[in-house]
């Protein structure tokens, strides 16, 4: 997984930068200066919760690669994704049946981080994403990640139910998380195994459920509906590694 | 656990209310006003991560309970503490061994909203953060909690190891997550049971771990160091819940 940083300077450059959807690490803006540009610039910043600084001329001389700062300069990331044959290799490499993180729709970086730092920490081979509905690779999620996006492999996929089709074939089985499954203890989760963990908002859809061969559920004794899908996503991966290690 | 909704009005009133670390749950301004009090409360609601809606005058006329709102009106959250005393009483109340979650220092509301949720869910009676060096119940948190702090009581200390003494007298056991420790499927988790999980930069602190009974181990198959805290929090809660269903 490559990541590398470069700067991105000047009004237009910025605006369009932002605007195309590439993912602003840090922003330097010269301080005390509101024309209009600029207040684009940072209310672009703010949708994207990018880190903002507001610095002297004398910094942003410094940072600026060209000299034509225009009183800004941004700080991108840049992060290449894995395909799903990276990612059954490496369970090939380590001699291990595959075990994989499919996510249908997180939207949160903070959750996307957090469950990529999980799928390391529990010995999963890498993380399947759709490329629709669903947050990349920012640098949010990078920095939730706590390194795990330099070690973890990350696939993007166009349809997670085709990909699920496809791994069936390679002998892979699929849990996904959901409240009417059985109670995941009850279940069989060794063996090579996907996954699929639900967005935040309207869980695992349907048309992935089905192609499912088994659903898991958390005990919830509680109140509310649903824990937070990184922490279910954790509870259920420590499942799968309980499991193995018996 | 008390939950309101209350209107701040005004400039003065709405950046004294952010420099007092009064929660802003929403802020509506004036839509084209750029003046500096209101600058300087954009910032402000910036660095709370606070949700800013630009309005026209007519929607902030219709928000104003005052009719003097200088073109910000601020919708702030108040929630209320409970004790510890309240939470043993819902451990009494519901006929069960106590299980309790200790925060040692958790300073991202969205791991303290995760974490109550996670509480809420895993049937834990109640929630002990420290006074200081913490979140407290701000609305990200409420947020996050996704309903949860209507639930599942609060309580806030001003000494962590003094409140795990005390409880210890009751005839608690206390586990503490770290890398350092045992396995946790080789520890006995069942019974009256306080969780403490230590704060995302440090761990738990040395004093509150010198107290514990148990330290408990996730099991780390990967590359990194450590687990996102709500997440090792919700592995560790889940455990305790699988031994208590045996």
């Amino acid at each position: 997984m490559a990541y590398e940083e470069f700067t991105i300077e000047g009004r237009n450059a910025v605006i369009e930068a932002f605007r195309s959807g590439r993912t602003i690490d840090k922003l330097y803006l010269l301080d005390g200066c509101q024309d209009g540009p600029l207040m684009t610039i940072r209310r672009e910043a703010g949708k994207q919760d990018t880190v903002v600084r507001y610095v002297k001329k004398e910094r942003l001389d410094q940072l600026s690669e060209t000299g034509k700062h225009q009183g800004v300069v941004a700080v991108a990331a840049a992060y290449s994704y894995a395909s799903v044959e990276d990612i059954l290799q490496a369970a090939r490499d380590r001699g291990e049946a595959p075990f994989v993180f499919l996510l249908d729709g997180i939207e949160d970086p903070h959750n996307l981080g957090a469950i990529i730092r999980t799928a390391n920490l529990a010995g999963a081979h890498g993380v399947i994403i759709p490329k629709n509905h669903a947050v990349g690779l920012t640098a949010a999620v990078a920095r939730t990640s706590a390194g795990a996006l330099n070690y973890t492999p990350v696939a993007k996929v166009t349809n997670l139910s085709r990909t699920i089709e496809d791994l069936k074939k390679e002998g892979m089985w699929f849990v996904c998380a959901d409240m009417g499954g059985t109670l995941m203890y009850q279940l069989d989760l060794k063996g090579p195994i996907g996954l699929v963990i639900g967005g935040e908002g309207e869980g695992v859809s349907r048309l992935v459920r089905e192609k499912c061969d088994m659903t898991a559920a958390i005990p919830m004794k509680g109140n509310i509906d649903s824990l937070n899908a990184s922490v279910a996503a954790g509870v259920l991966a420590y499942e799968i590694v309980r499991q193995r290690s018996l």
